[in-house]
């Protein structure tokens, strides 16, 4: 379930663009009107309020919000403001840019997103970079770590319930075999978790768990050091419980020394309008305090305010 | 450029399809009206068809179709009448059931649509069989094939004409070592091969052949039995030039010894709509027989009339 609060009555996206150019005017910029416009605009709102503007005032939206906004707000406000598909392909591209690309973050958009959304990704990849997700994504990784997030990114999963409950027995007793061995960059552990439905993925990994005494994750955490392992079990985790995911996402990146901004925005971006009200549950039940509160107490000024915003805390 | 012939003036869904339940209807089938209707009708007109048949009989047109027919003709029409993406899931999922897959038809899927084509197939595939297509084959491949079919079938390509010299070369220079080593397998090989647009992979294998002195092909033409090679060839000659891939398709099924009905049929049914004059060309300019006389001396009967059909032989 969705944080995202929209008004009752939306004003018309002609409306809001000339909010937002009243915002941008004068001495300083407005940026409580700015969030209460954008950050209680749903995607589809969103994007007609960009369109709008752009052919009202002949400049995108977003280089004039660029402009006019600086550091984590700046950020928050310009990753929430464009549609899905084009936010996680920026993601997705910044990510393939760092110096050792951040594979978390592609793995993420890759696991988290539903088959339809993740091939609009790549669509919209390919309309801003002039090159395809999975080739930028294969050219920037080697090894075990390319192994998994080539398939993972082109992957076009089915969506059905259907289970097929003798495949998951025989799977679930490939990926222990290969565990015990601590072959964990098998390749049959790379194709069952790069191609199989989630419904059948779930009943895999379930028989495992009944059958063989611990959850899979657990059985991957031989050595806490080893990267590939780190990004296997955050695959499993994102593709089986992703509330649970972002939740501790969300944790590690507040609880750390001078708070990792970073992933708290995208964390907060990419899922106030698809499970958000999930990730605070889970939050709160690990952590003993509301998400709301810990932001608060680790942000500030309107990047605090556009956080708890899109995170449903007060009225719109 | 495609060889089917529509009439100019194409009679109404329900009047194709009362001539069609006319033609099942009585003694015999009328495989003469069957071929009139079905061979020259497109795409959205045969699903058009289709659509209008089952509403008004309750049954499915491929299904009586199914009843009516035999043999040779029967699957060429069974092929020929639904639209590309559910003919190509079919025709996918059958090369995955075979004994040994059909690694030959997986890879001239993958290759010679467009990337928003092979995506259709991937729709249809989870339609029809409740599972992925690259789920499908991942399971029932191993090995080389195996990493050489999966991120072919999952890949969506850019489909731009820009093209990078600087990288063109270096990928050049890296698949030139790697051949030379006689590393085909090679990950890099493979990544290139599977991921770069067929615009950039063009000025790469060209640069290839100025720089090196030979065409990739004949570089990796060092063990003629080795099958992964002759695979790897295969999708190079399908990226670049899938013309000549099918021209040569079509020769082998033709001179064979008893004909290969299989290849004949899909390569006619699949390319009629979509580049089988140039494919034609080809295989006149190779063979110094027409493709009509060609097919002409080789099959018979409504089978002959429904393969010339489809490649424009006679009016419609």
């Amino acid at each position: 379930m969705a944080t995202l609060k929209v008004p009752a009555s939306v004003p018309s996206p002609a409306e809001d663009s000339e909010q937002l150019h009243k915002a941008f005017s004068g001495w300083g910029t407005n940026e409580a009107l700015i969030i209460q416009i954008l950050a209680h605009r749903n995607a589809s709102q969103r994007k007609l309020i960009q369109e709008t503007y752009a052919a009202t005032y002949g400049e995108e939206l977003l280089k004039a919000l660029d402009k006019e906004l600086s550091s984590d707000f700046e950020r928050a406000v310009l990753l929430w403001t464009p549609v899905p598909a084009e936010r996680d392909a920026f993601l997705a591209n910044e990510a393939t840019k760092m110096l050792t690309a951040n594979k978390l973050v592609i793995m993420e958009i890759a696991c988290t997103r539903s088959s339809h959304d993740l091939f609009l990704v790549r669509q919209a990849y390919h309309a801003r970079y002039k090159k395809s997700l999975e080739e930028d994504i294969a050219h920037h990784t080697s090894g075990d770590f390319r192994k998994l997030l080539v398939p993972l990114v082109t992957a076009f999963r089915y969506e059905g319930d259907e289970v097929n409950m003798t495949l998951a027995k025989s799977e679930a007793k490939h990926l222990h075999e290969k565990i015990s061995e601590k072959c964990c960059n098998d390749e049959e552990i790379i194709r069952i978790l790069t191609t199989r439905s989630k419904a059948q993925l779930n009943a895999t990994l379930n028989h495992y768990n009944n059958q063989f005494g611990n959850a899979i994750n657990k059985d991957l955490k031989t050595d806490p050091k080893d990267e590939y392992l780190a990004l296997l079990r955050a695959t499993i985790k994102c593709l089986t419980y992703p509330e649970k995911y972002f939740a501790k996402t969300l944790r590690l990146a507040i609880n750390k020394l001078g708070t990792d901004e970073w992933a708290l925005t995208r964390v907060v971006t990419t899922r106030a309008e698809v499970d958000m009200q999930r990730i605070k549950e889970e939050y709160q039940r690990r952590n003993s305090v509301p998400l709301d509160r810990a932001i608060a107490g680790d942000t500030s000024g309107d990047y605090e305010k556009m956080l708890l915003s899109l995170i449903g805390h007060g009225d719109c």
